[in-house]
Parts: structure tokens; sequence; C-alpha cells
């Protein structure tokens, strides 16, 4: 059984990992993947966010790692997938999942979501938490896997001369 | 007794019809209201939402469409109407009708909101999935009526051209 | 138009009342249904329940106090009504009244059930806290109106002597 | 891949069947598992409950029913699964969830618990609220198969003889 | 400043002490407050909860234990603090303790409630939770303190005999 | 004992002075903190939010107001205080709380966050709701102290002719 687990990755952090280390102890195969889009603003490039997950995932063999514009269920479908995995923190995920679980049900009925809790110590981390972490010039340790906190330091000391980044 | 179900309808979705029919069945009058403004930005123009918006409605007698600029209390005033009428999907929208309930009753305490669980089929659907399901080319069905499929569907055809919408 | 708000207003606390005279503003008439059952313990019987509530709303004109065992459905259809209102305080009612009226409305599809916001004030009274408060001798004041204090004392003052009431 | 899918069954609904032939198409083998224990009065025996499940399942070939009394967690060891499927209905059961999974992770740490969302036609449908509808004589279809209906009425026929059940 | 943690801490958790140490940082004084009455079945009696708590909490010099029957803000008032703390994890908590609180300061306006969040790796331990394990024999070992473990057993080897506890 | 109130104040609300009166009969000091950066469009500019803080609080001799841009902790170590203080209104404030407090502990494991509940009649009223009325011309009197009225109208007079804000 393959899954796919989908994000923006921006960058992956160590809930990420927790996550995706649990479920390719279930699944014969688990792809990571990079959803993007043109329109949607990201830090990291779909080459560099690449490049930090296969280096934080090298360890586990049955993790591959993709990127797909467009609707995930369309990804899943072609690569012959049935299963989407999510991770879940709060209520407000809680209710987002919900809500695209049964899109993504509606739009392709044989494909099904399973939703996985974040471990307890990584509950409170998010992408976007790490970057205000990171632009306010904070300790990133137990935040990202080590080698994400210096590209993540450098995002931020280039942006401060182009004016920021949201 | 006449009701205002104010949105920004932008488009209208099953789940706003199937509201609207059902509080038809309780009001003497339903006033479906597009709140609009300045500087928010919207797919459709209002004039394009009120004529899709009368062609999901034709079937039903007491129904009428109308737009507003700015507070949706004075319009509730002006049109001597008393209760606001508006759905709920999910924890998130409850907190929110909440406070607007709160706000509009210290602005107006004459004016009652009356809140509407959406049916479950349409539990899961907004405006704004409905938009991401166009801008990603997929299948619009069961989400929005017929005849709004279409002019979605162009919306993103020309937006490709232009740089996307969000 | 006739509505419904059924409860166990066991007793009628300062936020029923609230929610009782605001949707009088709205319907023709207020049915406020005792609904009870054989095996759910109760501090009021159901003719002190209905006495409480009749003096509590002796200033409404368009009020009705009646008592009911069984579906509320059942009830609201005999009665020729249409609505059910239910008053909604926090996520945790919110929750129970969604599922609560997508059953009513399995069962009866041409009921509706429309949700009121508590008023602020009132928002943390619940019948539950209020027995709590009693039966620790607090002050009643601004959670009861002024009649239903005096019972409510007297019920603790004789539950003393008997073991206590859940 | 073998999983677990424990809970009361007291009974079965339409909603642990839509979840169960979801989680089939996934998992090699899908094992129901009734949990239950000497203090937890429950309607039907575990007998009972059994021949229901299978009853329900009948055409599903990857599905086995057992019973457990204790922590689920030494049954899924026991049974050499790794996989713990729990459905998802709300908020509340959403938090629930979280903190038994956490639980469950501390005491089995190779044991992933997954969650799946209800599908939004069953969202509102649980044990409790079907045994509260049986028992005010309300109409069952919709909410369980059709074979479990009458031995459901038939529990509230008698209880209504020894006194109600909660 | 006096600071009054009330709860049942039947036992006292993990979860309870993270609470207590982070507070005793804060407040000059930190009242541990055990709340009971007659009428709420427990596990252990007042005199076996002060002992286990005050062997857990020994460590710590500015906390003191105490037990009460009856609204926790005349303890509060009576003890001259003017602080009452609790601990939250999840939605539900912070629901019942936005009313609990709101309930207290209408009471006693001079009283304010803080609420703390439970640590992530304490955030899904209850009281409930670990008299369910300690019934099941499962590990105990991270969620109470040791000295807690063996008390916590005997209890439920002994209810064994006589019917179980709820 | 100093604590810190950190957040936009764009521009101060009653529900904002309703925790600072609470907190300041709590804490020997009470540090308002106006949380600033860069990137994040505001209405008021610094000095002018501060000067409207300083006349709301005028009366209240134990607090002061400053501000910052970077990390909350980091403001609140070099300002020798241990404590943040953040007001709670709704679930989604909860959780956001939640994370941010869990944040702010790993960085800093000295420093606690302690929660408030908003009173009741302040409980919907936010700054972002604020603003939305004055942009909409509503009246804001039960919103915000008098002395904001004027200064929030005069900000959507002028925006009128540049654009509008968000």
């Amino acid at each position: 059984m393959r899954a796919v687990y989908p994000g923006s990755f921006d960058p992956i952090t160590l809930g990420h990992i927790d996550i995706i280390k649990r479920i390719s102890n279930i699944f014969d195969e688990v792809v990571v993947l990079i959803s993007h889009s043109a329109e949607k603003q990201s830090l990291f490039t779909v080459e560099e966010r690449m490049k930090l997950i296969h280096e934080a995932l090298k360890d586990i063999k049955n993790v591959k790692v993709d990127h797909h514009q467009g609707l995930t269920v369309d990804y899943v479908r072609q690569a012959k997938a049935k299963v989407i995995v999510r991770g879940l923190r709060a209520v407000v995920d809680f209710e987002y999942e919900l809500a695209m679980g049964n899109v993504n049900r509606k739009m392709a009925p044989d494909i099904e979501t399973l939703l996985v809790n974040a471990s307890p110590e990584y509950y409170f981390i998010s992408s976007r938490m790490v970057k205000d972490i990171a632009k306010n010039k904070g300790d990133l340790n137990g935040f990202v896997p080590k080698h994400v906190i210096k590209p993540l330091q450098s995002k931020f000391a280039k942006s401060m001369n182009k004016g920021g980044k949201k």
C-alpha cells in the first residue's frame, strides 16, 4: 500500500519528520508530496524544499519525495496510491482536514484520507511559526532538523535587504 | 416576517441554495444580500453574482436578491427586516458568527441573528474551496449549480493569462 | 409562524428568559416546551418547572408553556409548528445541536432548527451550574430570576437530609 | 497490514459500517473489536452485538469480528496488528481521540492510531442517539441497518416493564 | 501573591505536578486545594489524596495542600488569596473553564482565574484516563509519580472483589 | 512580580482595557507591550498607539507602556519579567495561544504564559472588528474608549481618498 503525504513543507519541520517516520512503518511506500502553485508565495523554491526533505529522510528507505501543482487527488490517482495521510494538531486543522477530506472523497471516492495525530512534543510546530522565529532571530533548535537551520536563517538575512517576506 | 441572508456569494454554491430553500419555508420573504466592499477582491462582479443567484433561485417565489456596501445591520434596518440568517458549518464559523451576532446586537438590539446548520451533504462546501477546485481544473459537479460551472471555469481560464487570482 | 423552544428548564435561568424574549419578537407564538423522560432525574417536577416558567414569562403575551415526553419532532409536528429554536453557548453546545438538528431533519424534513446565540452576559449560565451554586449555598442573584431563588434553595435544604442530588 | 477498529458497537450503526467498508479497501484485514468491561452497562450483550455486526458485514471478505475486555493496545499487540483505526465526527471526538491516541502511543510506541472522517451523511449518527430514538419510538431507518431495527426496538419494548435503560 | 490551584486530584498526575511547579515559580505561595463533595464519588479518600500530593510536592517550598467542600471562591476569599489557577488541555477544558471563571467572577469580582497550558508531554493525561489504565492493568509509568502507582493499583485490586468503580 | 501583556493594540479596545485592569490587581507591574514588525501593516503608527493606550490607562498606577520589534520572550527576559499574559476569547484564540505559549516555553523555559478570559461583555470585541465597524461608519460606542473613537474615524476618512486599508 502506497500513501501520499502532501504539504507545502516550506520548510520541513521536526513535526513533519515525526509523522513521516511513523507512517513509513505502516505503509509499503510513503510519497512526501510538495504541493505548490504559481500564485502561492513560498520562502523556499520547490527544488530547495526537495533537497531539505531528502536530507531529512535519507535514513528512511520506503520514502520518496515528489512535487505537484494542482489537485492532490489527481496526483494520488496517477501515482496509483489509494491513501492520503495528513497530520492533525488542533481543532482548526481538524475542521480544515474534515472539509478537505470530504471534497477529495467527492472528487475521488476511491481515495481515502487518514489523519495522524502530531506527537505532543511537536504539536505546536508549524512551518509558519518556524519562519516567524527565524525572521526574529530566535533559536531554531528543537523546531527544524539541524541542516534546515542555516538555510532558513540565510533566507531572512537576505530578505532583510529586500524588504521582508510574509 | 422578512429575513436577510447576507454573504459574498462569490459564487453561490449548493450549500447556499440549500439554506435559502430551507429558510424560505419559514419566513415570508428572504432577501439574499450580497455584501461587498471596495477593498475586498472578488472573483465575480456584483452584477455577475446577482445574475447567478437569480438563476439559481428562480423557482423560489419569496426570495429577493440585493447587494449592499457597508454594515449589514444598516441594510436590515432600512429594509424593515428584523432577522439576519447565517449558515453554520464548523466551529470556526460558529465562533465568528457568535462574535458577529453580538457586534450586530450591540449596534442594533432590535435585530436578531438566527443560525442554520448546513445540511451534512453540503457541510464541506465553501466558495473558497469551490474556487480552488476550479483553479485546479477539478470537477465542479456536486459543489455549485450547473449554470455556475461554466462561468467559474472561464474566470480561471482568463486568469491563467494575467497571473492568477487568490 | 409558531416556534418551539425545548429544554429541561430544571430550573429556568436568566439565560433561557433572554432567549425566549428575543425570539418572541420574531415569531408569532413561542412554545416553551419542557422535555422530560421517566428515566432522567430532575430536581424540580414538571409541575414545579411549569409554574416557575409561567411566573418568569408572565409579561410576554405570545408565549405558551407545555411539556412533552418523547421526541421533540413529534411534539412540533402535532403542534403544527415548523421551527425548533435552540440556544448556543459554546462549541460543545454547537456540536450537540448540529447532530440533534440533523437527526431531527432526517426524521422530520419539514421541521427546521434555528440556533440563537446566548447573550454574552448569560453565556456562562446553565441549569447545571445554577444547581451546583445552590447546592454549595452560593449567591444565586444574576443567574436565575428572583422567584426561582427560594424554591431552588429549598430543594438543597431538603436534599441535605436525604443524601444529595446529582 | 492488519488494522483494528475498536468500539462498543452498542449497536452497530450505518456510520460504523461506512467506516469499516472504507478501511477494508485500504488494509489487508480489519478486525472490528467490541471493547467491553464488566462495569460499563450496555444495551446489547457482547454476543448480540457480534451477531448484529456479522450480519451487517457479511459481504466484506477481509473483516473479522472479535471482542476484548481491557486495554485496546494489549489486544492489538497480541493480534500482531500495528494500526488502530478510529472514526471522527466532531471536535469533541477529535480531542478525545487525540488524548487516547497519545496514551496508547505512550504504552505501545509501535502501534499507530489512524483517524478517519465520518462521511457527511453519517456525521451525526451515534449509538447513543440511536438508542434515544429507539426509546422514544422514532423512525430508525437511515440510522442503523435494517436487521438492527427490530432487535433495537425490542430492547426498549422490554425495558418499558423493568424501568428504562440509560 | 497567593494562588489557589483547585481540583479533585483523584489521584495527582504528572500533569498536575508540572503545573504546580511552574506556577510556584510565579506566585509567593500556591495552595493545592482538593475540592470534594459528599455526593461525588472518588477513588481515593481526601486523606489519601492529601498524602499522595504532599509526597509528590515535598521538594517545593512554597506549596501548601488543603481541602474544601463547597464553592472554590469561598475558600479563596477566606484564604485571603486573589487568584485561582487552572490548567488547560483541550477545547472542552477551555470552555468549561471559561464558564466556571465567569461564574466565579460574578460571585467574587475581586478574584481572578488565570489559566495555564498543560505542557505538551502531559497534555493527554487526566485522572480519569489514569484510573482507566490502572483498572485495565496497564503500565502507569509516565502518567503518575512513582509513589502513586502502587496505591492506584491496589485500589483496583480491591475493587475487583466488590464490583468495580467508575 | 512584573507581567508583560503583548499585542498589536491597533487600536486599544474596551476588551484590552478590561484585561489590563484585572491583571494590574494581581501583578506588581504590568507592561503593555506593543509588538510590531516592519512587514505587518497597521492602521495606527506605534507612536499613535502608545498615546491612545497611555490615555486609556492613565488612572492605573502600576502600568507601563512599551513597544518591541522581535520575539516577545526576548523583551520579557530583558525586562526581567517572568510572566506573559494573554487574553482569550474563543477556541481559535485558545489554540493559537496554546501553540504560542509552547513555542515561547521552548525558547525560554523560565517564562510562563498565563491566560485570562475576556469578560463576557467584551468577548466579541477585536481590533479587527472595530476597524471594520469604523470603515463602515458604524457606531463605535461600547467597543473602544471615547478618546479612540475620533482618531479611528479620521483614519478611515483619510483612507477613503487613498484607497482603503485592510
